[in-house]
Formats: structure tokens, sequence, C-alpha cells
């Protein structure tokens, strides 16, 4: 069963509030708990430039494999922040350990907003106590909102499927709507489940997943260096070990679908964006030469420009962001199909007649409102 | 000396008229003709797909060591047109020939404008005897207007020097506005000069000159199916025979001054663009790792967003920008300065402290405008 709201498993509860990192007094400090210690497996943005928290639970997830917390916030990205800006995180991750009453490496950590400026972790730190007092099951309504940025809306499903006789429910909210492209971009993801699954399952599922997910979506081409995805497991479903086998397919198909459905979701709220675009690559040699000309095509201002406008240019276009790919396209070969561009929903597919192999992209319109939101964003 | 206007060298022709290409009435056809047969040097598009002329070009200069005339047409790219765009492009140069009496792979041939749609050959041929009893010295300022699609001014230099007591001219106009990312974008150069020098030295001039100027230079990161520069030698100026030593220095670097000019003006007219922005990447390992991170930070869109409003994010999306090129930065090693953004012309500096490598970016921000003349350009 799929559920467009966030629905948190057995055994997690969140919260959120404002504590002043966001000058318009939105909410801004999320937190994350699970009663029971969760496995985690986490995955981090290709940008070689990587922001503190990024740091701090790659640390962390050397030293430990079970979690029980993750505190989150928005308005500052604690990126560029050199040493002081990792002692913050890593202090971040210690205030709400204590708080909690737990060992400090079992709280990780994410940041999304400006580059560049020291946190104000005063009004994390005192911030805190309310936090964890307040932790419920309906709290993830107010954490799904305090990770937003620029996002228009909150971006929440739920999946729950049948383990064995036993519901296995997972529960994923994610942040973005620029500096989106792959792998990872400014796209922050938090996924709970409750199901019982070793941690080589967990990781082989969440990799698959975002295969054709987060690493097949962008708004801009601008890698993000605080991406992060978060999956915590607790075991809480109390189903029968998930593995190999029948039940890794069960879970990893659900899982395959939350990601994408979110994946979806950013893309649906790309900054200034008027249209969905679906860039569906065929006939390549490899899989990764199809993604190299989707992706090519996707990034192109000037075809996001054309699919804006309902243009007729994007014929031409496509045609010179296929060439532009690197991959040795030849004309003949190449075969371009397009849905109506004057619908909200385009579709576009590219064979290139050299191959077996393809790859879905999905990306939005380069509009007058996407250069505004990017002009004004402080 | 160097004139901020085309001075056709001795020997050198030029036309242009209306032929009915363009639907606004402007020029869209010029012919640059040489008394003398002239040695010809190409540079290419680097883009998989490429227009037909590129095609009937790169198949004339293996068979053909001089020319005696280009024909360019502006309105429409003759790109994606199959086995008859090929025979159109073809067609064209043999048209020219036939009219000027000359060998028929004696004429290059230019296209640019909309892709994917036929040339309309039988306005350009009525047109030619017309275009070829105009030609003259001052045609050139026609010409150089023929050759514009969304260029908002012709660009054209003229640098004149001495070698042995001759004086030597080369003349360079080009169009381009959009459509920019090296390697050559929609982009056409012609180089026009009276200096007698081997085809190898021509060469090598060239390619140096182009390293420096047309291949870095980016507008909207889009690599087009049609750049060229065409670089005509004729010999008229009875100059000693350019080669090597001194003689080369001084023509390869008239024609560095030539092209960085041209490429400059090139940048400066970006559609819709309000600033001029040039970013050094110095401290690099390699040239090629300076050039990877300056054109990463040349064609993120946030980056040229940020600049457009003068926003205070620029730091964090330089940082994102460098990060995402692929290149191993070191956060610590990073040292970024920026002259101030409130400027027409801003300058980044970006130090990577790797080695000892550097180059030099140009690029544009990215506006409102731009967005809406690639929406609505057709």
């Amino acid at each position: 069963m799929i559920y467009r709201k966030a629905i948190l498993p057995l055994g997690f509860k969140a919260n959120a509030l404002a504590c002043g990192l966001k000058k318009s007094g939105k909410l801004d400090l999320a937190l994350f708990y699970s009663q029971n210690p969760a496995k985690a497996v986490c995955l981090f943005t290709a940008n070689k430039i990587q922001a503190a928290p990024l740091k701090v639970n790659k640390k962390y997830l050397k030293i430990n494999k079970h979690f029980k917390a993750v505190i989150a916030n928005s308005g500052n990205a604690n990126c560029f922040t050199g040493i002081a800006g990792l002692k913050d995180a890593q202090d971040m991750s210690l205030f709400v350990a204590k708080t909690l009453g737990i060992k400090k490496d079992a709280v990780l950590v994410a940041s999304t907003g400006i580059i560049g400026r020291r946190l104000e972790l005063g009004k994390i730190k005192n911030a805190l106590p309310q936090l964890v007092k307040g932790l419920s099951k309906n709290g993830i309504n107010k954490a799904k909102k305090a990770i937003m940025t620029t996002d228009t809306f909150a971006k929440e499903i739920t999946v729950k499927f049948n383990v064995g006789g036993k519901t296995v429910t997972i529960c994923g909210i994610a942040k973005g709507a620029g500096m989106i492209a792959p792998n990872l971009a400014t796209m922050l993801v938090f996924i709970f489940t409750d199901a019982d699954i070793s941690p080589g399952a967990l990781k082989k599922a969440l990799k698959i997943a975002a295969a054709s997910s987060f690493n097949c979506i962008t708004v801009d081409g601008c890698m993000s260096t605080n991406d992060m995805v978060i999956l915590l497991a607790n075991a809480e479903a109390k189903n029968k070990l998930i593995d190999t086998g029948k039940n890794f397919s069960v879970f990893s198909k659900a899982l395959n679908t939350l990601c994408l459905k979110l994946a979806k979701m950013i893309v649906q709220d790309a900054e200034g964006a008027t249209k969905f675009i679906q860039i569906k690559v065929e006939n390549a040699k490899t899989s990764k030469e199809a993604k190299q000309v989707a992706l090519s095509i996707a990034n192109s201002n000037l075809f996001k420009t054309a699919i804006f406008a309902s243009s007729k240019n994007i014929l031409g276009r496509t045609v010179a962001a296929v060439g532009a790919s690197g991959v040795d396209i030849k004309e003949r070969g190449l075969k371009i199909k397009y849905s109506p561009l004057k619908k909200k929903e385009v579709s576009i597919n590219i064979s290139l007649g050299r191959g077996k192999h393809s790859v879905i992209v999905y990306t939005s319109d380069l509009t007058y409102e996407y250069v505004k939101i990017n002009a004004e964003y402080n």
C-alpha cells in the first residue's frame, strides 16, 4: 500500500521547531528518534567539497553501526566552514545525544541552507530540551517542513507491505528544489523503516533504489555539497530477518517505489518549474552512455527554455545536446519523439540505435522564475 | 595596431544581402572572396552531431589546400537535415563557384540558425549573381551583420603589424551570443589575412590562439552543432614567408590578440547578459584541471544567477561548483577572491593550492532576459 503522506513506522518519533536559524521564523530544526538502536545506511554527495555534517556522519558510520537519532537543520548548510564548522557539526550531535541521554556517536547530523557561514550553535543547543520533550509519532508532520528551504511543498511518502505475515513500513521525507543534479544534489532524504533487515541487504536495497531515482534527477545540473540520504531500520516490525531471496525483493521493490516517488516530487517542486520532463534514452550501447546522453539533454539550458516555451526549437536543441554529450552518436541512427509540448508533463524518447540499454531521467524546465528564485535567495 | 572595426586585408572583398531566409527581412547571406587563392585552416565544433556545412568543408579541406571564397548564411543551420542537407550545403558551394567562375571545391560553406529544417536553397541561388556583383572592400560591413542571429552587435577587429618591412593585416569577424561553450559553440568566426605564411605555421598559430580564446568562453554550456573558425591567408602582403622564429611569434601574437578580443565580444554580447565575468583558476596541478574547475564554475546556473543578483551567495555557489568539477579539491587549500560584484565586469580568482598551472575563462551571468530570448527565439 502506498500512502502519499508520512506515517512513521513502529518505534520512531519526530519533532521540529523554529530555533531561529531562519530569519522568517519558520521551522528550521528537526529531530528523528528511534526507540531501538537502528541500523543505518547513508549515501553522500559526490561533490569534492563536502559539508561538515557529511564528514561527521562518515566518521560515525565507521565506528558505529547503530543509531538512535538524526538532527537536521535548515537555514545554514554548515559547509566551507573549516575546522570550526566540523566541530559545530560534532557538537550538534553531542548536544542531542546528551539531551536524549544516549551515547555520543549515536546521532547523525544533516544541514541545508546557506554555504560558508558558521552555524549559530547556541540557538540549536537552547532548543534541544523542548525538541526532545515534544517527540511524537505525529511530529513527522512538523519535521518534514523543518527541512525545507526553497521547497514549496513537503515531500513525503509511506509504503506498507507484508513480510511473512508481518506488516513492514517504510516512510520517507525529502527536501530539495534546486542545486539538484546527480549524484545527489541539495537534497536531504530521511527514510525510516521498522523492517528487520541485514546490514548488507539494507545497503544493497538503498543503492539499487537510488540509482534509478535520486541519481536520475536534475534540476539545474548543480551538484550540492550537502546531499545525503539517511536510511534507518529499527527492526520493530519483528518480521523474519530480510536478507536475500523473495523477502529482499519485496523490500527492495517497496524502497524503489518510495525513492522514485520522492525523487519525482523533488523535480515537481523544482525551482520555478512549470513542467515535469521525462527523458528516456533507448538503444544505447551501455547504461552509462544512455545516462550521459539523457543528462546532457536534461542539463541543457537551451533545451529547458525551449520546453518552457513549448517551442519548435526543441528538436534542434535536443539534437545539439545529444551531440554535445560526448557519446559518438551518428545522425542517421538518431530518432527523437515528443509528447505534446504544451502539457504540464512532457515525455521525450531518444533512440540512439547503438544497442539495447536504456535509462529514464527526470528534470524540469528553465523559467524566469528559476532565475528570480536563485537571484534573490538569501 | 589594433582597430575596433573590420578592415579587409589586401586582395579580399565581401558582400551581403537579404535573400529571404530570415523572416525579418534582415541581411542573411554573406560572401567573402579572395582574388588570390588563399591557404585555409579551419576549426570545427566538438559536437558529435555536426551540421552539413562542416561535413562539406571537411571533405573540401582534404582534397584542396587553397580556397577563393566562403559563403555563409544565417536563419538556418542546415543541421540534422540528413543526406538532403548535405547535398544542399554542397550545392550552395557549387552555385557560388559557378557564379564566381572558379573551381567547385574552392568555396567553403557556413550556416547558422534553426536546426532541423531544410535550407531554402532557391532563395540563396537566386541571390548569388547580385551578391557576386556587389563584392567590395567595404562589403565586409554588411557581411559582418549578415552572419548575426541573436547577436545585438557585430563583432569585428583588425590587427596590423610589420613583417620585414611589409604591413600585414589580420581581420576577424564573428557571430555568437548563445549556445556558447567550449569547444567552439554557436559561433562562426571568419579571419582573413594577407600574410604569406606556411600552412604549418598558419595551423599552429590558429590552434594556439583558439586555445585561450574561443575555447575559453562559455555562455550557457551548450555546445553547438555549427561552430566553425575559418582562417584564410592569401599572401597578398608579399612579406617574407612566415614559418618559424621571430616572424611566427609576431604573427601568432597578433592572431592571439585578435581571437581573444573577438571571443570577449561574444561573451559581452551573451544572450540577456548584464555582466562580463572573468574566472581565473590558479595553482592547479595541470592546465586541464584548471580549465575543468573554471568551466564548472562558469557553467553553474546558480553561480550565474548569483552574479546577476550581486548576491552574497556567490561564495557558497562557487565552492559548490569547484567541488562539483570532479577535481579532487581540498577545502583547506581553496582560496576564493572577488572583485566588487555590483560592477559590470566581475573578476573571480580561485586558487586551488595544488600546483602551478592556471587558466582564464570568460562567461556571462544568467538573467531573466536569457530565458526570454531562448524561450521566444524562432
